[in-house]
């Protein structure tokens, strides 16, 4: 199989640019790394006011939950500091993707420090700077728990397969491309790489809007790691053959029983690894747990747009919100196409959070870790 | 989940136009439904001569095991007919697709009876009939073959489902566009819809060459059967959500221990069906089954092109051997993608074929009836 495998030549330890304050002479911008562009290329976009930051939002240029959070906050303070109404330009960002919780989450992180600044009787300066501080403490905040999620994934890693080398099989994107540091899942099998223990990461390509193979292939080969891209339903081909020692996912939101909604795909590969009895570890931080959502059909699984899956386009020349491929299907075919699928907690050998590992995955270990969670953070 | 599915208008009972022999006043002729198309239009395309015949098979404008054998048997007929060297027209004509079997069964199906013509001291224009007549019977024989498979096929899933309403995924394409009747597994799902009792075919869209989403789609669609197109790894929210009564394959081979290969993502279904007690039915001409394989382990799985995975490209306009579109993951990003996965017979649920069912799948039941059908062709 040596010669289906990928080597990156390139082992670029600089950190991915994915999103940055800075402050020019002509005045405070946030820069994003464009994601539509990659990986053909890495471009800067600067947003110098919040319409640009909402636009690059919208368009998908910065994307994935813990991310959308940090650029919601640095807006908030772009506005503060730029003099714009502030109110308004949180309550635009906070819209700028509706179902994204992190975004609203991550604006009125920034917000409140504004507003208790200016009715404390700071002058505007003041509150903008409050504003500043907040975000780059829930930047600095989201890297550190990327690294604890790391640290803790690793030694599972170590534990659970005590050989060494491993063969790690990813789905979707979890690195740096979302998060203020290096992921969840992705900062593992990276914290493999860098510890000399990673022997190959196999990366789903992820359809329909192949993540995997454009992103999370993007951020290996940045990262000068082993890895090879394959079609989703090649990965039971790997299963069989023995070549997977680990399954690593990230979670959109994980149910207070352990069910896990990640990127259609997950479940699949659950099962698989079940069959195959190869540990199946769900990497995300503790915010990831919704106690309010009791179990796994409680979760409503949002269906996407057909034309994902009915038009064969370039990711990033289409347009954000879709169409404009080229049909591949029967005119008037329909598709289904969800965008997440659920796995039962008794199909998850652990979750790896900031906090510390939960295995096995039962409602009462959950809650003691959310609760050892919440205590930290008051 | 309604409004996922497709309801194709279109109910076009008359069968697809794969392919024909015709005599004009010019000169006999091969007519063939130009498959890399499909499905934007159905065009033909008139092969007068062996090379134009050669050239439809290497850029897979005729393109599954069954319909290659026909493509090739009426390939010999036609280069007798047009009174050129034959023996040069069926090597070119066998070595088209050096790895397509059934290519050089079917020309030789042809070659023999003609040679024989001659030989008994015939002239070349009954030889020429002799060639025609053998691979218009090897035509026929297919097309009865399909429509055996497909009762016994639909006798089977109406024994396992009493219900009636079937609710059938299949994966990659094996209907009429790979045969010279209806095809395999896609014919049980046609007969079980013409008989009233297909309530939903769901098609895998078969990554990388999506088979499914462009050729099974459009049989469906032609056929008016109610179908829905699903990356492939959705099939697991499917299977979750009780929305999968059974699952149809056809086989590439078939080991002597009831091991079958098939188009990669076939194995993760299977695991899948256990999982969820669903009924996984492989159906397949008693010729797939390769007695000198004796297991799985023994068939050697064909590693394809890495760029089919790495770049995206609209199938019909890139070319056969590839390459040329337009790359979505990082220069020199390597692919694993294997043209076939194995699904040992602890799996499946039953080989159906021309002769007969056979359940559970094991190498004495698959031996006889394979003995069965030798004695029924000699």
């Amino acid at each position: 199989m040596a010669d289906q495998c990928a080597q990156s030549g390139k082992d670029n330890r600089s950190p991915i640019p994915v999103i940055r304050w800075e402050e020019p002479p002509e005045g405070p911008v946030v820069v994003l790394l464009d994601q539509r562009r990659l990986p053909a290329e890495e471009a800067e976009l600067v947003c110098a006011d919040v319409p640009a930051l909402v636009d690059a939002i919208r368009t998908l240029a910065v994307r994935g939950a813990p991310l959308l959070g940090i650029a919601g906050a640095y807006g908030v303070a772009l506005a503060a500091a730029r003099g714009v109404d502030v109110g308004a330009a949180a309550a635009e960002l906070a819209g700028a993707r509706p179902t994204a919780v992190n975004l609203a989450v991550g604006v009125r992180r920034a917000l409140a420090p504004y507003r208790a600044a200016l009715a404390g009787g700071g002058d505007r300066r003041q509150a903008a700077e409050a504003a500043l501080g907040a975000a780059r403490a829930l930047h600095r905040e989201d890297a550190e728990a990327s690294a604890r999620m790391a640290r803790h994934g690793l030694a599972l890693l170590d534990d659970l397969l005590p050989g060494g080398a491993h063969r790690v099989l990813t789905h979707c994107n979890t690195g740096a491309l979302v998060s203020g540091g290096e992921g969840t899942a992705f900062a593992v099998a990276l914290e493999a790489h860098r510890a000399g223990r990673l022997s190959r990461l196999w990366v789903d390509e992820t359809r329909p809007l192949l993540q995997g193979a454009r992103l999370t292939a993007y951020e290996a080969a940045r990262n000068g790691m082993p890895y090879t891209v394959l079609t989703d339903n090649a990965a039971g081909s790997l299963f069989a053959a023995g070549e997977v020692d680990a399954v690593l996912i990230g979670a959109d939101r994980i149910a207070a029983d352990g069910s896990v909604a990640n990127k259609v795909g997950s479940y699949p590969l659950a099962v698989l690894a079940r069959y195959h009895r190869v540990p199946f570890l769900v990497v995300a931080p503790v915010t990831t747990v919704d106690a309010t959502t009791p179990d796994g059909a409680s979760i409503e699984v949002e269906q996407r747009a057909g034309h994902e899956v009915t038009e064969v386009a370039v990711p990033w020349t289409a347009g954000a919100e879709g169409g404009g491929g080229i049909p591949v299907t029967p005119r008037g075919t329909r598709a289904y196409n969800p965008a997440f699928d659920v796995t039962p907690p008794e199909l998850v050998t652990a979750i790896v959070t900031e906090e510390g590992v939960v295995s096995p995955v039962t409602t009462g270990a959950l809650a003691v870790l959310c609760d050892r969670s919440r205590q930290v953070t008051i």
